[in-house]
């Protein structure tokens, strides 16, 4: 698709929260705002990444922060036009392009309400392809892209530009600052030419994802009909493999904010069996699924739940005690196989003892 | 006095760490820095507030953090000026002179090592006094200055560039980095015409410490000995009164790096005594002296703590269990008895619920 306009905002969120695997943030408000952005400021054009001059220079833009904080403390329509202009105030140089941090969740919204407020193009594409807790995790980061400059700006319009090296370093300093500034900040980050995009970004994923939605929107009910659609769509997509591994009923869930980051675990028990249970380990995102002792799905392939009878995905923060959900996984793309980005993502860089074995490999 | 050579640095370490009440961080890696700077360098000049042209571009700069990393963290030789010129970069203005955050502790010595490197005045006075724990307790905060732009760099090199209109929220943001970078960060912060710092400094600090340094080298020994020479010195002075609270032996302490903060409580008991005790509490700084019930002495009042036998003042950080000491306490600058100042430095700002008294309204 060459353009995004309000009549896709729904399915795109819709998708957005699917390939969020429990995280990104809650998109309920950003969806509301880019929509009201997108009715006042018009269409946004979309970019290939292929199409991006080499010379252009393209800034990510998204929040960063817990994103059960996201449910209370409401954005203003203009944060992430403001952050982009204190951004380019900075590096005393204009913005060609933004670009999504990843495609899961409210950070899939953001960078189109700066690109309609500001008249530039968004990148169909982004760095992470689904939704990860931290910065070093993005293709961007993986890519060699460096962090910095970055700009960080909170609800009240308090600034913090970060100067490193390392994303290991960034991801610190900005998670520390989000804290201290409430919770959740806009950052606009990982700054990159157009040549440096090409090589560290997952394609066509805003085009995907409203794809994606509208399939979720068209096949709304009970979870056990929606498996064969929801294969059409990732079967040939840089996804691949899209299976069920679990129905029943949430019987625990419990997270806390440790560090700016939602962490925990949640339960959930068969609904004929209540000797056998699926339990999903949280940081910000689903992480890990096993079944007993059984591995049945790990970062970085996706783990995603959604509503037993409606089929709406769930958000980490949304899950609760009662619910009837049935857990997706769904293969992830080629780039987070490689062992650059493996180094930083794997099930054993939060801290599990075992190693990623992707999806398609493990007993259905 | 006009200058600041190498020989004063011992002098004005050792002013310096009897007027930082137990906290302002251990002057003895920043004091060895400044003989070595001053001493490559050559001397430093001093500019008196009322000097200062009232257009001129003044930069406090100095460690902010937690004082007992300060003595694991090594600072390099040129960490201040390469903070400075971080600073300058960022504003795109040249720094006409610096100041200091508080005349107590290492950061007495942190501006004049920048001037020396960077070939600018630094100015007789200071933002305290002494030394508190916090950014909104300086005169500067206090008489209106806005606390950025600020710049912060780490050990490493990475910065952090903040902007915010309340000295509040930069505290809060400043201290949360302050920790993400590893417990303590060279900032420049609060820059001011000359016009604003001649509104909002104490002056003649940096004399009046090489003096106080100077009276308490050649008088080291007893404490019991020094009070008369040490009463000469503050009387007539900006602090006044000077008196001793008590002597006795170290009997408990302990301290906790809360928030970036060290926060505790020492007690020390009479040596004839041991039913009688003073108690100190701590927020980098001693805060609160108290014989039993009674308080004794109280921010923002000086409370002093030094060495029983050779009267060398003891940092927070460095008083220790069995240590046999005597307390003293000073009278604060007038500055600082002020509404305005007190609604910030008072014991209820630290959570005491206790009024302020004046030194020598308490008896003694």
């Amino acid at each position: 698709m060459k353009k995004i306009d309000s009549t896709h905002i729904d399915d795109l969120a819709l998708g957005s929260v699917f390939l969020a695997t429990g995280g990104g943030g809650d998109p309920y408000l950003p969806q509301q705002i880019a929509k009201k952005v997108l009715e006042t400021y018009g269409p946004v054009q979309t970019i290939q990444p292929k199409d991006l001059d080499d010379n252009a220079y393209v800034v990510p833009i998204g929040g960063v922060g817990a994103p059960t904080v996201g449910l209370e403390l409401l954005p203003s329509l203009d944060e992430a036009a403001m952050t982009l202009e204190a951004f380019e105030e900075h590096v005393g140089k204009r913005i060609d392009a933004v670009a999504s941090f990843e495609i899961g969740g409210g950070n899939s919204l953001v960078p189109l309400v700066a690109a309609a407020m500001r008249g530039i193009p968004v990148v169909d594409g982004d760095g992470m392809g689904r939704a990860f807790p931290e910065a070093q995790m993005m293709t961007y980061a993986i890519g060699g892209v460096s962090p910095t400059p970055a700009v960080a700006r909170d609800y009240a319009g308090n600034t913090a530009i970060f100067n490193t090296t390392s994303t290991e370093v960034y991801e610190y300093h900005i998670r520390s600052f989000a804290s201290a500034a409430g919770g959740m900040v806009t950052v606009a980050e990982h700054p990159m030419s157009g040549a440096e995009l090409k090589r560290a970004v997952i394609p066509g994923t805003l085009s995907f994802t409203v794809k994606l939605g509208a399939t979720l929107r068209e096949h709304r009910g009970p979870a056990a009909d929606i498996l064969e659609p929801l294969k059409a769509v990732f079967d040939g997509s840089i996804y691949g493999e899209c299976r069920c591994l679990f129905t029943g009923k949430v019987t625990d869930k419990s997270t806390r904010i440790i560090g700016g980051y939602d962490i925990g675990v949640a339960t959930i028990e068969d609904f004929d069996d209540p000797a056998r249970s699926l339990q999903l380990d949280i940081k910000n995102e689903y992480l890990l699924a096993r079944i007993g002792e059984r591995v049945v799905a790990s970062v970085p392939d996706l783990i995603v739940t959604v509503d037993f009878e409606t089929s709406a995905p769930i958000n980490c923060e949304r899950l609760r005690f009662g619910q009837r959900v049935a857990v997706f996984a769904v293969g992830c793309p080629a780039f987070y196989r490689t062992p650059a980005a493996l180094a930083v993502t794997s099930p054993r860089n939060f801290g599990f003892d075992i190693d990623y074995v992707p999806l398609e490999r493990l007993p259905g």
